[in-house]
């Protein structure tokens, strides 16, 4: 495997060959294809998540949408700060959970829950993927679908060359990443674990039905992360990558006796290219220095942050994606 | 794909011509290998699940064990009946569950989860894995690895030659099953859904620890089947296999407008190779019928029921199977 040849956005640096050595080595020591199991985040980690994680940028659009329709709803929150474009109550969820409060993202998450109750899976389907595919990202003139970071698209392809698995695990919802998994980040959909809704089942003639209900299921985030890795896949994964303090236990939790594996810490420190954050990371980046984790610095070892938007992308077979003009 | 040569154990009829015809029938549309998704009940759509599921019958030595170290629980339920081998209540359970009352389906595997609670994840498996390739089961004559229907084996075997991904959507415990899957059924880990008992995560300095609470996650059985499926997965099954009125939702969601699709009930018509009962199908049954779904008569579409024991298979590199001597 020509690593290099595989890995053209990175820097050389002691990050790409820690990256290279811990594959050469997984390869070398023959780890069974079955074990080699790779779980990242998403937001932060495979793409971007400022000024907000795409998933907010969806709900917030369809609550303002219901708070339009339905004055009622312009004094309660979450409604409220989406129909008010108040980005500042919205920071305040963040910086809290980060802190460990989840009593904003739970109110949060519960008003999104809200948003799409009673429609059914394929409709939810239908909408995330229409949103995905259209929406542009609020400052950095690229669609979402472009938002994803070069060199970590990248390192799923050399992982998946040498017969990792790549598994997404992510505080955004399951069912809103599926549309577009394969797609951008090579992930098939089943690999796909996140948070989730409460479903209902109703028998039908037609399949059956099934609705999203008005009620969080689990909140995929720090400790949540391992057992739904263990619920889904059985294993511990090799490699975890992250960049958040949520992304601690999973990081924590890709540790072998008798297997190589790898933590990787995503650090936003490239305000001129991305985002400059440390923000709901502090105790992660401690932790990565303490126990001698590998810390990606976007500035240092990434060359390319993300690919060039080739019109082509947009007339994919049988893919509707709206093109996407502008060049970075 | 000379389908015929894939499925020796299945007598010509009108079953097999339907399964072969709807497999051609998706290669030939051209169905995308990611919508090629099929999903099977595992106990009594897989292998045996007389006179009692594999799992109950690893949690009732379990129990027995227990209550045998302490005497307190001899008269408490699910104790009570594994300490005084009273197999007439958990008949009772499981015919309560069948007619939809899972009163006693949660005691039982209220019981079960306190029977381990406490383990980490991973001493379960070994539990789990130790049991299932020691164990005999009680009335065939052959060990549990051995109770896997033939021609259900080919049957995934011919599905995956032809672009399928199998999953199991088992009642039975996720973590239970996983550790003969791929060996026994040729499926991964991460393809297995089944029932979940809550986890707990604690940080430490070996990777974090992942412990079983004495608290079931949920059911997989019913309307949780289809949840569970798109859930894992976000698609539905283009084929749904089952045999009881717990994989009727299951079946029913193996639906689409614009693809093939199968569903199989697996009737329990052989007592003399294997059970004949149809307690706790009697509504799927109906359905069946109802709806043109294809029934397998295990006496009349089973050539063989159960794969010949060989020596050899005890003695695969690396694993401990004891050697099972019988033969059928």
């Amino acid at each position: 495997m020509n690593s290099s040849g595989m890995l053209p956005s990175w820097n050389e640096g002691a990050v790409k060959t820690a990256i290279v050595e811990f594959v050469e080595q997984t390869v070398s020591s023959e780890v069974p294809i079955e074990d080699r199991i790779a779980t990242f985040d998403a937001d932060g980690t495979l793409w971007c998540e400022q000024p907000m994680p795409v998933e907010a940028d969806f709900m917030l659009r369809r609550l303002a949408e219901m708070a339009g329709a339905d004055p009622k709803l312009r004094d309660r929150q979450p409604w409220k700060a989406a129909y008010e474009h108040d980005n500042a109550w919205l920071g305040k969820v963040i910086t809290e959970h980060y802190a460990g409060d989840d009593t904003g993202a739970k109110a949060l998450l519960g008003g999104v829950s809200a948003a799409f109750a009673g429609i059914s899976v394929e409709d939810f389907e239908a909408e995330s993927d229409a949103f995905l595919r259209s929406a542009q990202h609020p400052t950095l003139g690229r669609g979402y679908l472009e938002v994803a970071y070069a060199p970590m698209l990248e390192l799923l392809g050399y992982l998946e060359a040498n017969g990792f698995s790549n598994h997404m695990v992510s505080g955004s919802g399951g069912d809103f990443m599926r549309p577009i998994s394969r797609e951008v980040f090579g992930i098939p959909l089943e690999r796909v674990i996140g948070s989730s809704t409460v479903l209902e089942y109703a028998s039908d003639h037609t399949g059956g039905t099934l609705t999203r209900k008005a009620q969080l299921g689990f909140l995929d985030d720090g400790p949540q992360k391992p057992m739904q890795i263990w619920t889904h896949i059985g294993r511990r994964p090799l490699l975890a990558g992250g960049n958040s303090n949520g992304d601690l236990p999973m990081l924590e939790f890709a540790q072998h006796d008798d297997k190589p594996s790898l933590r990787l810490l995503v650090l936003h420190d490239d305000a001129e290219r991305e985002f400059a954050y440390t923000s709901g990371a502090e105790k992660a980046l401690a932790e990565a220095k303490a126990r001698g984790w590998t810390v990606v610095s976007m500035k240092g070892d990434f060359a390319t942050v993300f690919k060039a938007a080739h019109p082509e992308d947009a007339t994919r077979p049988g893919r509707a994606l709206k093109v996407m003009s502008s060049r970075p």
